[in-house]
């Protein structure tokens, strides 16, 4: 089963939660070892930057994931 | 009820506080201790780097709502 | 009376000034303090990074209410 | 007369300058001062993220002057 | 034979996949010393502003796939 | 003869090429002494932050090259 089957989901909150996902992803793939990710959650999870950071390019998948859904307008 | 129930909003400044709201959920969800981000905000809202990198993140996630609403042509 | 009515303008030129104003809305309601503004002016407007990335958030918005307007094609 | 009369240019190559001309424009703005950005030059054309972060405000401003265009495509 | 024969993928996973490719394929032409890109990975990897760095560049290229390829809809 | 005659490229390797130089273009618009830009060079071309910052550069170059080409689709 693919960690993408889609990028069709039911409702925003769907889409928004899979931008999050696609987001974290990247990352994952680039830094494999899941010790390594959580030992530098406290860094940026307590740097307002690096929040940032992160919201946007929640914001780029976002873009995506609003668009391949029509913007949910029905 | 979901927090994001629609993209759709009924003018275009209810839409940029959509895109502020949208821009702010992936701080949350990224860091959900609310002290925690409570201790952050005066570094970021006191460096004009860190508001200038907020904005893009708004900035992005307002292109995404605005087009949603066919940019409240009518 | 809102402060964002439209994105719709008569000229490109209106559509870019929208397009600062958008940009600085953001940090404007990040950081609503106008004394606490006006302190880091001198910071961001005498790097050129700063302005740079100001100027990113700027083309951002463009990019927005240009295809808002139909890019003033005719 | 406008400093932005139009989105439109003759050519690919005139579209690319325009698109500088915008990215200079939003720090032209928020820094006013002729003697201000002189004094900031030889620090960021001598840095190589500063460079790379304004030809990454000029891409964004390209995409933007581009489909105004319709890509040039005839 | 072309590194990059078409923008067309069989599913979004692979598709994300290209995005990936396309994010290093830019940072191997500017630096094409395999030993050099392999001396900075434990730097990037272990840092997670990088990480959320090379993310936001999938994210960007994911757009470009993503539309391509129709969001995969069907 | 312009150094940007077109935006249409036989195939996806060319658009992703005329987006490396398309982001190039603009540094040497900005830093136009080769001697300059050279000594740059080792800078950034081994610190990882600086690629993927031009890797992303290139991704919004290479997005209105391949809208520009409809994603040589066919």
């Amino acid at each position: 089963m693919s960690w993408l089957p889609s990028l069709i989901t039911n409702t925003p909150e769907d889409g928004y939660n899979l931008a999050l996902n696609l987001s974290r992803m990247a990352v994952k793939m680039t830094q494999p070892d899941d010790a390594a990710r959580a030992r530098m959650r406290p860094d940026y999870s307590n740097n307002a930057d690096s929040l940032t950071m992160a919201s946007h390019v929640v914001a780029t998948n976002f873009q995506t994931v609003a668009q391949a859904n029509g913007y949910w307008r029905d």
